[in-house]
């Protein structure tokens, strides 16, 4: 909305460093940073009044219950706020908060169900799935109404690293074959990154520190892609009004760091599936809207390591009928169970996570 | 050394990126990694047979003197090879060489002599500095015998946050008042980084953290000084050839990051004063060639605030006849004394040093 605050450059001269994403990307983080430090307290007040934690995959209660979850919300109420005062709103933000909000939503019921109604499965995960889903139809759904058939057709266009050009352009299909693929393909990225991210999140601050790692890296894809020169300069693919993904990225970040504060070890909250799902999700949606979702694979190394882990676990268990590859998994809890402390695996994930981000970004130079 | 491969162009095309600073800061910063994770091993080996830990400032043995102290060499090492192999050489990276390797070894005969004569005080605090400002003469007096009185007398100009034009210019002063002016200043702003450093080194990860993020801020700085164009934009001083100091920031980084990895929480290694002192000094040294030492007070928070939070201390207790302001310091202390466990002190004082980078790199656009 402060945008618009260019047009009364005559009022005050300054109003005119608005135009800039650059400008408004660092108020945007600054603004999350504030609010969140504001809201916490409260927010932590008001979870705590809840006082349940919930399971992790293997059934483990996490620090006897006294932790409470749904911390996603410290991330949440800074992010969009502040996105909604400082990006230049347009389809692709929409369609990001689109998939932002309703996963979030969907982790929400999750958490609500394990904490308030005592139910320790929380929903099934048939019906989460489904709800994940459904925001991506939905998401896709908006897309395709706000715009001509050709603009949604170009989103389409997949970049691969070391590649010079798209691997998927939108007139290699006719029209609605490309329409059904690109909305396979896009609810196929946000769910799993979604819940690639809500696997990661086991040991006090592991998921946010990726996340955050993540965010970074894809707020510099977004503000290159969006960049005409850049773009053009590195050869990916430009995408007009991109870089207004790049201010919801430091907004988000904002609001990372504020959680992080808190679920630094040992965790005064957990983000709850409210927030992995949520955040995953996002970065799944923003990482398909930079046409760089197999990107993601780099940047998002420790979230699909961590995925990875717990089909191989389930392959392999089922193939061999018992036996294990990992201790445990996902494969932070394999480290815990060789003895490792927490603080030392999740400042060792923070690393490779943060080598995963910067490898991805230098694939961007690489054709 | 690798530089010059860019006059084999005509061999092989590619070798022309060695031309850029860009290309070969990434390559510096991944051949420090490589290096680091390769050598670490062993040299752990080697420290663990010295098997002697050090006592902090309040003669705390760290972890019962099971640690191997010297880990500063796990920086060193990479840092060392790899600068040497891809910065292409120039008087401000031999100036911060000069003073890395000059404040390691001082730090290196301190751990030494707490290691090996087991004497626990190591050498006293008046030889040490002393060593340390012989460290600063000398790299001064390189930088005075190897350039000429003018480009000398221009390492002068001093910039201040917020202000559009140098504070101290060469021409302000005689030459010879201007000289001495130089060099106490810069000896002040190197030891002091110095010791500010080596006061935050008493938690797992702390200091090698914060010096990530201040190498990783004055890494961008130097970049930045050191290209015309940006320089120019941005209204700070230029500093020719100062983009090498960007080079040498991210093979300093790769070896951190190694350093981190085996100093996370529960650490297998301390850094000693070899790597406090040395990295310390090479920050203050970067701050000072790129004429931004001011910054430093912005971008290295943390190690200013520990800094003080000594100073307070010791001045309020002589003052009152022993009276407290923090329960304990270096500050960090103090909240370990409060009941914070380890892994939240050091990932907040993280985050807050973090923050302060990004702080000082937004004040480059303030004037």
């Amino acid at each position: 909305m402060l945008y618009y605050l260019k047009n009364l450059t005559s009022v005050w001269g300054p109003f005119r460093l608005f135009e800039y994403q650059t400008v408004r990307a660092v108020l945007a983080g600054a603004t999350a940073l504030v609010i969140g430090f504001i809201i916490a307290p409260f927010v932590l007040e008001k979870l705590r009044n809840l006082r349940h934690s919930e399971r992790d995959l293997n059934g483990i209660v996490k620090d006897g219950g006294k932790v409470p979850v749904m911390g996603g919300f410290i991330v949440l109420i800074p992010a969009l706020i502040s996105s909604l005062l400082l990006v230049r709103m347009n389809l692709w933000v929409v369609v990001a908060l689109i998939i932002y909000l309703g996963m979030s939503l969907v982790g929400f019921f999750d958490d609500y169900l394990k904490v308030k109604k005592n139910n320790s499965d929380g929903i099934s995960g048939r019906v989460k799935l489904l709800g994940q889903g459904a925001c991506a139809l939905i998401a896709m759904t908006v897309l395709f109404v706000a715009s001509d058939e050709k603009t949604f057709a170009a989103s389409l266009e997949v970049w691969v690293p070391f590649l010079k050009t798209a691997v998927l352009m939108p007139d290699s299909f006719p029209l609605w074959g490309g329409i059904l693929l690109i909305v396979a393909f896009f609810t196929l990225v946000t769910v799993s990154s979604s819940n690639a991210v809500n696997l990661t999140d086991g040991l006090d601050g592991l998921a946010i520190g990726c996340v955050i790692t993540t965010t970074l890296t894809f707020g510099v894809i977004a503000y290159l892609s969006g960049h005409v020169h850049f773009a053009k300069y590195l050869q990916i693919g430009y995408v007009p009004g991109g870089g207004e993904l790049a201010v919801l990225c430091s907004a988000l970040l904002g609001g990372s760091l504020v959680f992080l504060w808190y679920n630094a070890e040992p965790a005064e909250v957990y983000m709850g599936d409210i927030g992995s799902l949520g955040l995953g999700g996002v970065i799944g949606a923003i990482a398909f809207m930079t046409h760089q979702p197999f990107l993601l694979i780099v940047a998002g190394g420790v979230f699909v390591a961590e995925a990875l882990s717990v089909m191989i676990q389930v392959v392999w268990f089922k193939h061999t009928g018992g036996r294990r590859v990992f201790l445990m998994s996902p494969i932070h809890h394999h480290f815990q169970k060789k003895g490792w402390r927490v603080s030392k695996i999740v400042i060792r994930f923070w690393l490779l996570s943060l080598l995963c981000g910067i490898a991805s970004l230098i694939t961007l130079k690489l054709r």
